[in-house]
């Protein structure tokens, strides 16, 4: 039977949605905690998770874009039933009454646990993000499309989510 | 060339959309049908296709979400153009036309293949449905993400859908 | 380390949505340009980033569903933030004004890479589009989801988008 400690996981974050990342994170973290080394790749509206502030600057197209992405796991909505909100404030008090954890409490474990972040060059570039707009994260960088097929060529277990 | 029956394959079912549930179980089927053993992990509205009826009782939230989300594989809606049921409907009508399969046409194919479902424990504590709830299916069994990840480790296909 | 050219990549693109198109397409162009053979295996929405034209003849149905899904590349939306087209127009608009890429010009470099597309044949079947109707690409094939797991049993890399 394969040991999760002697292969990699790489998962691409290309969603921005609550119950989305829910999913990748949880999948993350179980592999995480099994001891395998796991790196997700957050691209496009999964950049949102990363975003912590706003600095100024930027062109008003950008300043647009970052005005309808959501900033940070706290802010995110549903792929589904978002009615305007008010889907994903239902789910968080489902999951507290649980004891259950939002997707803000999985990214969080997940840097407790070490997943590798790599945030897009590309996105950031394109949506006008910088840097220092995202986490503090030791284990996060910024890198490119042959970064993560490196990752993924030496992974085991590769998904788009 | 690599034969199938000699190799896995794992699937995550988060979606519970039609035309993703479409695309699943042919993918699923086509793989089965080939001799290779297949696992879908249903987590999150792709529990909708596993239910077959709501019980009694239960937390006033779980009841509204156990309403929102469609109950079995013969009510769920489209990813895009659903325009309130009408999307599905045609789609349907356009399958049957050409003698097609639907989802549910789908599902009960996969069961007669054999393929093992695997209901994700904490989508189904999450949203208050229960074991009893879901479709009575030998192959079928209720687990976490530490099983998923296994049968992944084990697979040589593996997808989100 | 591995090498990407020893190597396949196989990904199905279910979604006809520029963003998750413009994700698809960069990696498949990435791959293919550290000289790994990439497979793109379009089905459903998917299909509309390769119709070239429409036909006459067909179902009311098939005309109808052929209405609604976007002719190419050049006229497909986002997945979010559509906002009856302002999204994308939006998205392009910031793209060309960082001398970045379209869905269409990714397209294009991925036929100019040489990446196979296999057009799904039970898709072509159900939404009644043609061969004829698709780009005219000399590594295009018409081909069932038998040739997309033989496909995918031979990669190392398999994603569902």
């Amino acid at each position: 039977m394969p040991r999760p400690e002697s292969e990699q996981m790489s998962l691409i974050l290309f969603s921005g949605d609550f119950d989305k990342a829910m999913a990748a994170l949880t999948i993350a973290n179980g592999a995480a905690g099994n001891g395998m080394p796991v790196n997700i790749f957050f691209t496009f509206w999964g950049i949102s998770l990363l975003r912590r502030k706003n600095t100024d600057g930027g062109l008003l197209l950008e300043k647009l874009f970052k005005r309808i992405m959501p900033l940070g796991a706290a802010k995110i909505g549903l792929s589904k039933y978002n009615f305007g909100g008010a889907g994903p404030w239902l789910l968080k008090k489902l999951i507290r009454h649980k004891n259950g954890q939002t997707a803000a409490d999985l990214l969080k474990m997940a840097m407790e646990r070490q997943v590798r972040f790599i945030a897009c060059e590309a996105s950031l570039k394109l949506l006008g993000v910088k840097k220092e707009e995202l986490l503090d994260y030791e284990h996060l960088e910024v890198a490119g499309v042959d970064t993560f097929l490196q990752k993924a060529l030496e992974s085991k277990i590769v998904m788009f989510i």
